[in-house]
């Protein structure tokens, strides 16, 4: 079936293209009359007008940019869904992409995003990126901008994040209740500002109950189980090993725990171990990993409603931070019998 | 920084702007010694011809559309793992969409993907869609249409798929070998090809091996791990109940080794157990899970590969199906002692 063109209504209406073109885009110096004469009989031959094309004009594609370094993370693909389920019912499209935690993929992708005339890009930046040349750019087309999680510090740019700071101190502060004396923490990237925030809230735990803060105890990993096996070694062939780890990720966490069983140590009775993230498998293994719970699903809606508001507010610019709370999840690894 | 237009070469040229644009779109009405003077003047005034004007002209815009029901399972995210790594070094730009399992989402982005002007759609198709008229929309548009493990059986359309049958048959002709006698098999939704191969390749082990196919041992479920402890629940309160079972997913076969725990059963002494995917969580489990890969990573690069071929064969119709073989992972679930 051959698809109807201005060319066909034209023809039918024995006027000229350009007349049924600026017709159907409204343009003042088409007659009312002969606005309603082209809408009637563009249905009536069932044309379509190209949305893209219609983008062009109005600005507006309906498409809403997500980035994320990984889609397969639990905790980025619940954020994900939470943007969907605000977005999908106002008739927003997701356009997902991910960076691979390249930051010449990211960029690369956000100016994708603009050609294809994105109405918004929700991102969370990749371990890479260092420079904000393609954020700028962004907000220099009065796109609205929405970091989640991992954001750069950018004017014009809003954000959702997560205290980081908090979870990491109520983790620390949980294995002390739980009479940790020698709690170790492992890091993935402290070039990020979460990983910092959650070496922060550590520290800050510690000093706070009276602990004093050893820099050998803290140990940079990458977020895999080999990386956490490797780094609980490291940590228990100190001449003081720790009685207790908590590691900003809950795949570095199971690694330990795989080595710390390995080595004959009772858990949580010898070493408790609290990681970050509460991904699913940390319920249910068979020794459940108590997490520090990141609210995706909320983050998403929250990123979602951030964005909306801006679309809503023409000619307003607005920049808004929102920081959510999180929630430990106390599980078996961390929960000492009789307490 | 203002953005340089047309309007900004033309003045510069003394030239009109309609002269500018066809030069820039090579229209053969302009002279090469103006077409060259353009771009020149184009380059130094550093214009930037806005892609999706360009896609609009060319009908090219080097974005693929990747749809998966859900982002986040390992074996669709390894697929669209597999699709960049061919697509991305080759200039195209992956845009990511998941249906949720919903037909009318499949639809609605399938159709926001062509109104998008993507160079091909690759597309594992839901649970829910039974019509095929989106399908042959995109087919209709001259659009490449891949189909990846679940696939719509439709005239034009590519397809890469994994012989379920086969990995079906590894999988029950193993647990046989294994000395089980009475072995059940879970399932998810059987108006889904990949199911019913699953269902036939496991009939077809057990006719084999002369065993006999009992339809009370063929129990629905949905992939959830507390749906897998119900399945295998009303397996075991069978007048005979079964003493393995060979679930179509993982997650299934989980929370069937939950429950056999629970009610005292040792695996794989007593009870063996299958999955299908090989998701990460089957290996690191303190019990590892024998399950059936679906190589993703093949899958994906196979797909793109066909994608590929077929925008390098203007005008002629390529419609290719190609079928992988899966690999039986055999672990400890599974694995009787002394074997």
């Amino acid at each position: 079936m051959k698809k109807t063109t201005i060319y066909d209504i034209a023809k039918e209406l024995n006027i000229t293209a350009a007349t049924v073109s600026r017709a159907l885009n409204n343009n003042p110096r088409i007659s009312e009359d002969t606005k309603k004469l082209v809408q009637e009989t563009a249905q009536r031959l069932n044309y379509k007008q190209n949305r893209v094309a219609q983008a062009l004009k109005s600005g507006k594609s309906n498409n809403v940019g997500v980035v994320v370094p990984y889609i397969n993370r639990n905790f980025f693909s619940n954020i994900i869904r939470g943007i969907e389920e605000e977005l999908n019912p106002k008739g927003y499209h997701v356009i997902i992409s991910q960076t691979h935690e390249k930051a010449n993929k990211e960029i690369d992708i956000v100016q994708n995003l603009l050609n294809a005339q994105v109405d918004g890009i929700l991102i969370s930046i990749s371990r890479q990126t260092s420079s904000d040349e393609h954020f700028v750019q962004v907000l220099e087309k009065n796109v609205p901008l929405i970091f989640f999680d991992r954001k750069k510090e950018i004017k014009g740019g809003s954000s959702v994040t997560l205290d980081d700071f908090d979870g990491a101190y109520q983790a620390t502060k949980h294995l002390i209740e739980q009479g940790c004396q020698k709690i170790a923490h492992m890091t993935i990237d402290l070039s990020l500002l979460i990983y910092q925030n959650r070496l922060a809230g550590y520290k800050k735990a510690l000093t706070d109950h009276g602990m004093t803060f050893k820099p050998e105890y803290v140990i940079g990993l990458q977020s895999e189980i080999v990386a956490g096996k490797d780094a609980a070694q490291k940590l228990m062939e100190l001449p003081e090993p720790p009685d207790a780890i908590f590691s900003s990720t809950d795949l570095g966490a199971l690694g330990a725990i795989q080595y710390l069983k390995e080595i004959g140590l009772k858990i949580p009775d010898d070493f408790c171990v609290v990681g970050f993230s509460n991904e699913p498998f940390t319920q249910f293994m068979e020794l459940p990993i108590t997490s520090v719970d990141q609210a995706p699903l909320t983050m998403g809606k929250t990123a979602a409603k951030v964005f909306l508001e801006q679309m809503d507010s023409e000619g307003v610019k607005i920049e808004k931070n929102v920081v959510l709370n999180p929630t430990l999840e106390i599980r078996k690894s961390s929960l000492k019998k009789g307490k």
